[in-house]
């Protein structure tokens, strides 16, 4: 359409014939103004469609009750559920959820950023792309004391921002212990980028474990690829093509350990006793295929939790937030079922 | 925190030493104002924080380059897969898309439709809650000329909109059809809510294939829930603790038909052999289960290109769009696997 009449308060008050000010103050609340007057600007205002946000001059402190929230992607477990659950927590405090999603790209976190900042959202909460190491199209937030957490996939710690994560590092090591307590002598590692501190610490885990109980870290059997189902079935080609296959795969991603899963039965390799699979987030997924997969879990419902309170913290905090980097861990949880389950059969 | 200074044009004016009105105009690009004022105008509301969308008084016509959505709930695949075809499109627009989801509360429904005219959206598509019967939280932007579609689960002819949806009428009917020419004469149908028309048009269209081959409706053959897993697994209960079993069950969704089919494993019943099911939407979970879910694919990209194409034309169109009711229509295709193949095995 052409043109889009917004209404502001101008509008409101040539209608009502009052002043500017009158209407705003009205709008406000302030105390100088009768509640016979309040009443009938704001029956104006919803009448043509003001909206609170068109913020007028002179208008201040407006709060817009809504949260904003920017995930890698909504189709996908793990934030599709915290989502769910801050939304659910945020209500309990009258607030409201815009969720936006990255895809991955920086290009388009940096205008989402840009796009929340505008929508007016009274706090953001924020899991980066596998790829922002530079995290500045946030500052904006910072600087005008909007509170600001990031959650899973986040900054080192020279931002200076409130963290929220899982114990990726742990949970690394607690699937590679499990797989070689199972009998695995030589345990792939299928990791995702390393510009995103959740693979570089379940990788650091991983080798943790080999050392623990002596085994080789050997390089060449860490594969790397960006966790999408297309790159999960070329990776397993590439492990299983090489011999002698690998008695064990602890995959970072629970997409890459079900590919991983309809690979191997495709081609005749036999879970768990040929080779034992261990994924990465506890998607519901893992429990419907057969056999199911053993998996870590990242308690979704303790972090959506967690990020409400720290966002409402922040909120509510007589001052405005000091933003200094301060991190916050979320337990996880390692699942085992039949896909690591017995002793390896392998012979060595 | 107590105190947010939101920054306004006033703040600009004060620092510049300029006329409320001239930072308006310069902000707006007004053939009046020198380039280099507009320049000094532009670098201070920068540096304030200053936000486009906080309209002064007399600002009109402003756009924020943003979409709105609201969905039943992002984990879903058919709603998230949408938005992510949606997203991908606005962006060669120059559009973004914020998602909210109403978690088939009408409550929510109404307070999301607020918060992203609020927002100050360009547009919005919704496919509302399983409840929605009532769309009149949606007309203020009818009555701000704001386009406005709906999807999937959309009004009745009654509400003035333009309506996109899939051919759920024919999704049931060839669901239906298929079991009975793999043989079954007893078919079982889950349905949802019939104050969604989603489930009272699969319904129909069961009830219409029924007719076409002969086979009696039952009313008792028809169950009704709110499609969760937990209410799946319930469901399942009460249907096979009757004695005969179906030797067909069409679930008008695919968690229901995934459940039924973990419900069948669990207690011996041997899918296909003895009873087949056919499920709905072509979830991926459908594939990667034993045996694979026959299921209706809906075609999402096509739906969220659709979707976008609706929202720009009105976005684009001269005159403010005429809110009638207009349908638009996307395919289904029936996608048949082994959870319904072969002839029934059951006698009758």
């Amino acid at each position: 359409m052409s043109v889009r009449s917004e209404k502001t308060i101008v509008d409101i008050a040539e209608e009502l014939n009052l002043s500017v000010s009158t209407v705003s103050r009205a709008l406000n609340d302030h105390p100088n103004i009768s509640a016979k007057t309040k009443d009938r600007v704001k029956k104006m205002a919803r009448k043509l469609g003001y909206r609170p946000n068109a913020m007028a001059a002179g208008l201040r402190n407006n709060k817009s009750k809504t949260i904003g929230l920017i995930v890698p992607r909504i189709s996908m477990f793990y934030p599709a559920t915290i989502s769910t659950i801050i939304q659910n927590k945020l209500m309990e405090y009258g607030y409201n959820l815009i969720i936006c999603q990255s895809n991955d790209s920086l290009e388009q976190e940096i205008a989402l950023a840009n796009t929340l900042y505008s929508a007016r959202v009274d706090g953001l909460a924020v899991s980066a792309t596998l790829y922002t190491t530079d995290f500045s199209h946030f500052d904006i937030f910072k600087q005008q004391n909007i509170p600001l957490v990031f959650f899973d996939r986040v900054p080192t710690k020279d931002y200076n921002v409130k963290v929220i994560k899982g114990d990726d590092f742990l949970g690394g090591f607690l699937a590679t212990e499990h797989l070689i307590e199972q009998g695995c002598k030589d345990i792939v590692h299928i990791s995702g980028p390393l510009t995103c501190n959740l693979y570089k610490e379940r990788l650091a885990g991983y080798k943790e474990a080999l050392q623990k109980y002596k085994q080789p870290f050997k390089k060449p059997r860490v594969f790397f690829h960006e966790l999408t189902r297309e790159n999960a079935w070329a990776t397993a080609e590439k492990i299983f093509s090489q011999k002698p296959i690998p008695d064990g795969i602890f995959a970072t991603n629970d997409t890459t350990a079900i590919t991983l899963l309809e690979y191997c039965r495709k081609n005749g390799i036999n879970v768990p006793e040929e080779c034992k699979i261990v994924g990465y987030s506890n998607d519901p997924r893992t429990e419907i295929v057969t056999p199911a997969i053993t998996s870590v879990d990242q308690y979704p419902a303790t972090m959506g939790e967690r990020i409400v309170a720290a966002l409402m913290d922040l909120i509510q905090a007589k001052h405005p937030p000091a933003y200094r980097h301060s991190q916050e861990i979320v337990p996880i949880q390692l699942i085992a079922r039949e896909s690591s389950a017995g002793a390896s059969k392998k012979k060595k």
